[in-house]
């Protein structure tokens, strides 16, 4: 595996998670060395969700307050590169142009959010089209998709392998900025049209990267295209 | 009406309708004049279309097809710029942050597409929420919209008004470059949440234009959100 | 008077605070509305402060950490960007240059930190030198400058009217992200060079700005050059 | 052979001629494989002459014509891009200092028009000396530099090597916009000051460009300078 | 008059100088005030001249030498537009589209040269042309165009009025860097093409500009396109 | 050693010195072949006092005196580059970011100042913290630091080692524009808080930066964080 798009879960960048995050972050630049190509998007987590709770209030349209998610997602990506490195291009992508720029500079461009009524996995899934990844890692807040809600169902279980068809049954999302869940339609449509190959881990536990970037099958909910 | 964003079908960006595109930059710079403050996104249409299918020839990904119409359409709006002369916003806006910039300078910004896996359409709802826009113009290749496919049934006929429902009832899209059709599932979603104003008219017609820049309702088809 | 920057604490920037932010920002407004050209420098406040105390702990540098800082600051530009609708330039600025190029053009640019090793205070005042603004007004987190530490002793009283020799003598600084308090030795060296006017008042008390913007010297402590 | 600036006409972007386009860019990757340094300046063919023309008929100014011919190259050279995947460098360059960027970088610029007034011709020569370029291949519709016009006289011969005060015998140029053939004045001067090697090829014989690539001097007109 | 380009000879660019560019800042927003339209373009001077010098004997191409030169000349662009104070655009241009912007913004845009091979005449002419401008004051350093070589011949006069052909007669250039006088070939083919009015002054001699913008035809050659 | 940051005065921009500024390119290519990481800042030298001292007799204030002398050091970068040839990253770095982004793509950036009211070597410094460097070299007109001014007292001597701490106690500089001195307050304080190792050489004897890059102690003043 050679080429790989990974998006982290937003909600990496607390104070609490710092640890994880230097863990994630070296076990990519140990993966870069060997010669893996990657880019990065991050979700804007809790400071998007504080912004655009404050812009609400202030009666900024959500538009704007996609804006200010976006805005608080690079917060996140500034501090990732930071634990990169060298091996980071910075400044922060802005344009999906600049994360082509990175990839061929051989980069690890780590971005978040592009525009407003776009979601960050939406993001995500059209890098790994436009860069031909052959791998969207999707490090979310579970260790993949469940047949059922796992907070409601305790009988809920991970699906190891399932189809986009099955994976569209088992989602359900709202667009209002800050609360895509896991796929929104967008990504949806551009994963279905680009064939992407696409895992589901658990961001919290980074082992699990580790094992998928040494192209391992153990652990995730594996989408077959 | 003072803030106003409009969508030109790229379909007019062809030799046989210089006259037309003229008419439509004409009635633009008066209503400009008077004090409008708007915002123009402009369709791929022909030359779109023709780079899309040699890209697609040439086996590349769907993602950069999008790239190709984005540039395509970006050389229509250099061209309605030009017609604009000092009216107009340039250089050409390529990212939503330069279209807001623009209409904050009390500039026409002509743009076209700023993503792959985003239509031109929802580039132009998400600038009207951003631009908290009274009216979005959707100047298309037909008078407004049909209760039926107008091409098959000869009884078709044009909605004087419908919500944003009985909209998504009558659309149907795919996702590929270049067939975007009225609007798409994320132009419709931000249509929504933003509950925007929309009026579908017929292009070609440059007296429909400006019909609805005088704040007349007598042509195309009116949206309420 | 036709000229003026804003330096806004950081600290205004939490949830609690919206209301204040709406009112300054209409404070602001209305004034522009009269002609007032204007420029504001905003602080990186709480968020700032959590992004650097997460590089630090993950063993960044103090630069880097600067960096941090600067990227929040401009989260809240963008913020206070969006209340003021069309009258703010955008994007952000992120050059002493665009702050330049916005004044040119009469819209309200709101930034953050530029440098690192450069206080949001040193910003301010190099702006107010370079826009040959005729006052900058340091909008902080208490009514002016005390004679006396004031969390220390009640005895403290705000000064009216002060030299910047007495200034320096009350204030002393550290150099570590986040922390610099009223002014640095690079700001004042600055208002030193320029024979900047300056009044501090408190942020969270927008009746002071206004009273200010209207050419009163009712509240502040007022630096004479 | 180190060095190469590459002069593709754009009449090769054409639908008819994407099996030759992807031929080239083949070649062009084998060698930069290889180790080769190259840029690639792309004309704007059909697209720019379309374009040109619908502004013609508008009234607007030749040099807002140049500028469309100038965005029309570009989105050619965006398709050019794409065939070289990971080896382009993207985005597009609109100024000379970003081809000096890109071929720093070890990355392959595809470039177009960069200013009204100046062909593309002119520009390769000028990356040329820019870039201290060993050859500049100019690849055209004809087999080389012929002793007459082809198209008139039937006994028109390839002239195998030349010098630059022969070729500027031989041409005979018009300044209106898509109109520059092999090479104008401007490049010519830049050529006679850089002393520059030049190799006249026909592009739509890849065979051609190969051959020259790998050092040999089979095919094509030689500049001696 | 509404709409003016301004071509000064960077040899203003002196400290000997610094009046006379006071005055000519002073003149200009006098006229700037009254709702002219303007753009200025300056050379090089004597810094251009010592960096091209420097570059020249540290062996480096022509191409680079250019490059320098108008690195140079952009300095002279930063000094006179802080002489302009607000009523300039700034940053100063690096593109010809940069310029329309600022034009179209109605700000002052000063700016140098912009690429190897071309003049900063021709930059002016081209601006002249796509500003659509009434009139390209180029002021120089002798008071017009005369009929022989004033250094040579003291019978030499100033020519009134005179046809774009008769000026051709008049010129003759050389391409290296620093040397462009009055216009290069590239420029006279820009002015031809796009029909401009020029009027040769002396940049020396202010109450010249001061008559021209004016209205008044007192000083100066007139060029009849 | 391998991560150095290199700050060279200004004053060997000047015709004279051609040959050592080619000497030290010559250093410089050598060391970055055998895998040195470096980035260059530049003074502005006569060059910038050039221009200051024209806008000082114009009357514009110190912080657009600073924008000109910035101006300034960055031809000194372009020259500088331009010696570099494929080595160095173009165009200039304008912003800290930029500086960064050459170095993860392993190119030499050459800059020179970058804010109003911030010296160069303040700039050098904070790029010494950013980039993690192992070694600050600051290519002054003399030989290191010395006990007493050399200019006045004949008994004056370099001093091997200094702490920082002896460090301020020697230097006493004033904050006007293209005055500082070996360091000022704001870069002593960057240089503390990161604890930079930095040597002082003489600039003009280029054998001392050759010496240094390969690691000897033999010449100049180290200062021991």
């Amino acid at each position: 595996m050679n080429r790989v798009v990974i998006k982290l879960t937003g909600k990496l960048f607390s104070p609490e998670n710092v640890k994880v995050l230097m863990e994630i972050a070296d076990i990519i630049i140990e993966h870069k060395k060997r010669g893996l190509k990657l880019a990065v998007v991050v979700g804007g987590g809790e400071t998007a969700r504080k912004y655009i709770s404050m812009a609400s209030e202030a009666g900024v349209s959500l538009g704007w307050q996609d804006i200010l998610g976006i805005n608080a997602s690079r917060v996140n990506a500034v501090l990732f590169s930071a634990l990169l490195g060298d091996y980071a291009y910075y400044p922060i992508p802005t344009r999906i142009e600049e994360f082509i720029h990175a990839w061929n500079l051989d980069k690890i461009a780590v971005g978040g959010g592009l525009q407003p009524g776009q979601s960050n996995n939406a993001v995500a899934a059209s890098l790994a089209e436009l860069l031909n990844a052959e791998l969207l890692i999707n490090a979310t807040t579970v260790d993949g998709v469940y047949d059922r809600d796992p907070r409601i169902d305790p009988n809920a279980r991970i699906l190891k392998e399932l189809t986009i068809k099955e994976l569209k049954n088992v989602l359900s999302q709202s667009y209002a900025p800050g609360k895509y869940e896991l796929l929104d339609p967008i990504a949806i449509s551009i994963i279905e049209r680009a064939k992407l190959n696409i895992v589901f881990i658990n961001a919290f536990k980074p082992y699990m990267l580790k094992s998928v970037l040494s192209g391992e099958k153990t652990y995730g909910s594996w989408v077959i295209p």
